[in-house]
């Protein structure tokens, strides 16, 4: 199995402190060694950073918790291998275009004897059920959509995609084209939102704190959204299971 | 103007030499701080990394000098703006995914009143007529062929829409999907092969010398093409204009 990690925000924030907590569960807190990546969308674009060493040991991963590259729309993942064997275009997240903007997914959860019926111009590149039901997702919203529809209607439309692909086994997923977060959760995943008045948090994994009130402006808001929460003195708001939510400015809408 | 930086080897090999002869015209020896990019093949994965800074004084521009990322298929560019602003969508090298590979652009030159009939699958995400180009290839290569094709038919139907292209402006780019390396020229493009026995290389940017033979194994063979050449001890061969070359396994074929 793999874990998640996603940020939205209403101001560009970087990911230092989670990505962190989250880093260490690639073989210290966790046994997640199997490759990491990462995508920060900024703007339109998409810097995206991927490795098949362990976010642990990892150079790169070494540069994201040591550059704070600050983005509106994160999302990252580390993974234990289970279906596709340990190599670099199985790492997640991927990304395609689709109507002139990137769209950034990762998944976690096994699909079982999935094998849709990929048609369209989205083919896979490694060998992952991640990344054929990403493909198919993209398949399936082009086919629907000449062009992007409404958030509302998006939202509607993945939630049928997703609650069907889930008929083939756990899929928690998150998916971006930067401009809002969506985020579906099968079995695992959790959310919290930090605004004014800001706290102190520390990581679960790692003897880190921060004091966000430090590093913050009133206005700004943060949503993160995880498999297993981050920190021990905050609250995580469990998703339902078979729920999609929706991350705009900060905040689920 | 922009600048191009590509290799094709046939054992994965590291561009920490070249690329720190290339980053050092974004500031110093050149002037193309307009961003900067790089897009290294592993197999059938991508590792992208782009900079809207000059890639002199990027952080990630840092990491790819010190950390040698080793690879058989590199393209890299670094950017003097002249069409699109300077924001991450627009710096090279670009990537789709067709066929089930992805491919890897990027394009020196200018092209004037370049508006291709986009109506296939790939859309430009920034605002460059280098984006449109690399959609507009991809898109008629898609229409004429189901999969891909040999590298001699892919080679000849580069060729037709290179010219094609170029009728509109200059037109020297790389492309690859990390099998073979393509590389067309309008105006400016040299190449040269190191292989055995290898010899002493002394970058024209930096006082920067190796000895390849002390890094180097008797079969390996390194094509590395560039629009101005990087050392001044070396032989480069230019390209005729309107010449495309394949690159296999470290050599033109």
């Amino acid at each position: 199995m793999c874990q998640l990690l996603g940020m939205n925000c209403n101001t560009p924030t970087d990911i230092v402190f989670s990505f962190t907590g989250f880093a260490y569960r690639a073989g210290r807190t966790g046994e997640h060694i199997d490759g990491w990546g990462i995508a920060f969308f900024e703007g339109r674009a998409v810097r995206h950073f991927v490795d098949h060493q362990a976010a642990l040991v990892s150079p790169i991963a070494d540069l994201i918790r040591r550059y704070p590259i600050k983005s509106t729309n994160v999302i990252a993942h580390i993974r234990k291998a289970t279906v596709g064997s340990v190599i670099l275009e199985n790492c997640h997240p991927f990304i395609r275009e689709m109507w002139g903007r990137y769209w950034v997914f990762a998944h976690n959860g096994d699909l079982k004897a999935y094998e849709p019926v990929l048609d369209g111009p989205y083919q896979p590149v490694g060998s992952t059920d991640s990344e054929r039901a990403f493909c198919w997702i993209l398949q399936s919203l082009r086919a629907r959509f000449a062009e992007r529809p409404s958030r509302d209607v998006l939202a509607e439309a993945l939630r049928g995609l997703c609650a069907d692909i889930a008929t083939h086994g756990t899929f928690n997923m998150m998916l971006s084209d930067g401009t809002e977060l969506y985020a579906h959760c099968s079995t695992r995943l959790h959310y919290l939102v930090r605004q004014h008045p800001f706290a102190t948090a520390s990581l679960s994994d790692d003897e880190v704190t921060v004091n966000f009130a430090e590093v913050t402006t009133p206005d700004d808001r943060v949503a993160v959204i995880v498999t297993e929460p981050l920190t021990a003195n905050e609250t995580w708001l469990p998703f339902a299971p078979g729920e999609l939510k929706v991350f705009v400015d900060g905040a689920p809408v």
